[in-house]
């Protein structure tokens, strides 16, 4: 019975790193939709989303089902929430991957980004690749070093993400307030993915320690 | 033993309820504090986010306590599911209010929404009042009516959020790029707090019918 109980909990595991290995790649296409103005890689992270969705809706069900038929003891409970967490986080990883796609096709033919923060977006999506790999890692392994490292790199993000509050205010800046609307929205993406990441991690250290340390995820611009 | 249950689930639901209404009191002090520039409201908001975090923790400690102590059918582990679904969704809530009030705090003394665009923001803040009170209700009574008055009022917000872009995008815009990039970021605040609200009723579909309707969380703006 236990050993049984053992091989869903992998299973579980497994899905749940599928998952956000989904919301990796999404991102990382959706930069490139950005980056690149390309229509086609803005329309494939859209499409793809929903398997996303349908993840969350599989997992959380997988999990309750074990729940019911495995009767854990209380600890075991924690993982019911960690996984709940995570497929929330992951999900919404996704859609604010679809939402750089749909900046992206909103201004196609045009760029999105002009030339001079191109390269603070390309720093912003490798780093949300990354970030998303990193927080795979932490569920794999539940490897608390790693998301320490996560913590680390966010503030890595919320750096680039504010360097492009002073290229918008800066009196040189003379794109137009279209242009920076979308800046300041598209920014605010990607360092809303980097927060999930970290939440990810937030969640494992919890299922592995039973204590939360809350980021502050209420921190402005 | 199931009627210690039955009580210990109104508890639960109770506090979910008390979770929701501090929401609403904080999206409305926090419009106040932007419609006013009034720095105390601003203040008040955020020193009382921690209340709600706490309340997340504490609510999802209660469900797994629980779950554990009464071995709950099948049926009824979606409770656990909606109720921390619930509590994620209000918390985030309480976040977005604490991001307008720091919008306000950091425009202090001035006002960040200019005249123009003063009963917008109004109308917004008043829709989200309303809906955090319709949540209440929807978690309250379980009442699935009232979840779908809460996607309409959705709609209301919507479509305000949309009126915003037709002003700053105006070729009559004349207040620059800051407060614009100010606009857009509180404009998506006040919309994602609205669809917070409609998640949570959107929980309580799944807890009364057991299935999953989502509302297109990922529509761009």
């Amino acid at each position: 019975m236990r050993e049984a109980y053992r091989e869903q909990l992998d299973d579980i595991n497994g899905r749940l790193i599928g998952m956000i290995r989904k919301t990796g790649e999404q991102i990382g296409l959706a930069t490139t939709a950005l980056l690149e103005a390309d229509l086609g890689a803005a329309e494939k992270v859209m499409a793809a989303d929903s398997s996303i969705n349908r993840d969350q809706l599989e997992i959380d069900e997988e999990v309750l089902e074990l729940m019911a038929t495995q009767s854990p003891v209380a600890s075991e409970l924690r993982i019911v929430t960690s996984a709940l967490r995570t497929t929330s986080d992951a999900e919404r990883m996704g859609d604010l991957a679809v939402h750089v796609a749909k900046v992206a096709r909103m201004r196609y033919p045009d760029h999105a980004v002009p030339d001079e923060l191109r390269e603070t977006f390309a720093a912003m999506g490798r780093a949300a690749v990354d970030m998303s790999a990193k927080a795979c890692e932490v569920v794999r392994a539940r490897d608390i070093a790693a998301a320490a490292e996560l913590a680390q790199d966010d503030n890595e993000m919320d750096h680039l993400h504010r360097s492009l509050f002073l290229v918008l205010f800066d009196d040189g800046w003379d794109r137009g307030v279209e242009v920076a609307v979308d800046i300041a929205l598209l920014g605010r993406y990607y360092e809303r993915f980097a927060d999930h990441a970290v939440h990810i991690a937030t969640n494992v250290r919890y299922l592995v320690t039973g204590e939360i340390e809350w980021a502050d995820s209420a921190a402005g611009h």
